[in-house]
């Protein structure tokens, strides 16, 4: 039932987000059977953060846009993820902050045990701060959840 | 006032919890002028959690153990990264889980501008979970805090 | 100082949401001392779920609307039954999700005690999703306060 | 992908708390097709509350013990119904509060679409308030979660 | 239904904090139509600050003992006004802080209104910090409630 | 390290915004080394007060505009003052409702240590309700950071 070392899909999705070229990085993923994609979204507004990464994860077939349990996985890794990059209250612009974020999603199964079955991570990597050009600070976020 | 690419110290304090040899990481960060340490812990006590981390970074003289600045700074920073960790309540064991975790702790100045002065980062990678052998999955948090 | 069993007005505000004839069944209760209205409200700004159930509790002469400490008691056994639907963030619309809610008002003295005076339920029952029909599942939620 | 109305499972738990013969109750619902189980737990110690709980699913087979997808959406199911008690930090004894509770989980497919697989959720009845016979009121929770 | 001026009992509270002579200042206050009481609780322990004030509540008149809704009423504000102490989680030494406080409970009827009856006001005001001595810095919190 | 008891500038920050004279408090404040503004602020719009207090500190040269670590305390040193009033989730007009709060952020070192360098205090006093003129009542909150 253990997390196999190299299949540590909270750390690949993180390095993911750090990677000079995604593109590349993601296709080697692809080869260990992971499913993924990435992307970039910013805002002050959060609603825009959860509907960018859902709409990115349906149209890169990483969820079934018309399972709602699939959804509902990715959904909650979304908003476990926002909690990391907002330390408190899940809220931007009505406390007068904004992010900028590159974010990957990733599915598969990071366990040794093959009933474990589909877990997809969210990760979030950016700034965040005021709406004032450098003034801001690094933010991250890892969600994961079984799908 | 811009964050200086080479010197995102969030992705670099993550990035020290990844690397096989931190030691060794952790001397070439040096070398670019950051002050650093890195540590484990595993709690079901939050409590725990923050007393290992405010130690390890006053013994490794990351902070200065009798300014109440720097400490506040530092505390927060950790109360933040925590919120990623825990993503809605910042509790273990009275919600019965317990968390595995490596930390680091990373000091420097982020930013092109040298008033900026020394910024602090927290960061945590590791696994949350059920108090139970392999039911957990991976977890992340970074708090950063002006110094 | 107990409560009464057959005065669980917790227990009855829920059971009045999932009556097939919540007319007839707020008579009853009528019947036995109780002050009571039902409505439904959806959105996904929860400004109109608190505004919803205030004007039909004032509009139901269930609270007196001049009299700010009952607007006040019933304002926070609002929120507390948010609380429940919400699960973590009293949010809606700014992390994407909608609710479809019915709600029940109750008024009364739930104890033996005549001295415990009245105290006010709000109840929520319904479903919470994605803006998105058949993404959704059942929520619920119970505030209580003296009155 | 719609919820069926026979098949509120939100609903058919709160209603099995309510049951005065949750045995009979129970039967049933497993004549069409839930799993389920019941129970009670008093304590100032919300680490027992989520321990009794687990527990309880396990050894009526609710969950397989030895699957963690299965236990991780347990787990934040009764999390998500302890917002509903709690209504804003899940904490009990830390605050000087208490509870009695009655409890059930529902396994099953609350869906028309089969694709949705097997859903939980977990009810929550009963009394919070200081540790003092008398002084205390109703509340309820209610937590779904895919499986 | 306005609040007068002469009579913000959240003022008065916080400025009975502040007093030299609390005694002297409670006598003046009593002559104008408030109950109140003052005292001192530090710890670790987020309960025995809660316990603290209910104790000198009961002990000084302010709430009857025997009246629930007056202990409900007097409970909701202690934990609003430790959240302006907390600032975030109502968590003390499971975060590894410590507070030394004052405390004052006022209860009188601050609008012009008779019909809004009496309210409870609960000040807070001291330091938190860690857990050693002068690592720590200023808070304060008010809760006010209808009783 | 101790705070120093003249020196509080958490209660010299409540205390501004309770007196009379506001303008010839400041004056004094200033004489005894601390920078300080005040200010008033009403809306449903939490954005809005964060917004008022940070124009105001840039204005009156508490805060270097230029400098984010400075913007950066001052704006966390809100947030947490911002915990006092809202008391559970920061929200206002989200969840219905309104403040009229007037501010003041003092600035200096509170400490006996040098080494301590400057600190910020954001305070905050008014009221809190329904957007209904009277319904209402008082709020407090109370931030402090180190700059």
């Amino acid at each position: 039932m253990a997390l196999r070392k190299d299949r540590c899909m909270g750390r690949l999705a993180i390095l993911l987000l750090f990677s000079d070229d995604s593109t590349e990085h993601l296709a080697k993923l692809e080869q260990s059977n992971w499913k993924g994609c990435t992307g970039k979204v910013g805002s002050m507004d959060s609603q825009k953060i959860v509907a960018a990464i859902e709409t990115a994860a349906k149209k890169n077939g990483i969820i079934q846009p018309n399972v709602y349990r699939e959804s509902h996985a990715l959904y909650h890794a979304i908003i476990e993820a926002l909690h990391g990059v907002t330390r408190g209250q899940v809220q931007l612009g009505s406390v007068l902050r904004t992010v900028g974020l590159s974010f990957a999603v990733l599915r598969g199964n990071p366990y040794d045990n093959e009933q474990e079955g589909d877990w997809i991570a969210v990760s979030l990597y950016g700034t965040i701060g005021a709406p004032v050009k450098g003034s801001e600070h690094e933010t991250i976020g890892l969600g994961i959840n079984h799908i």
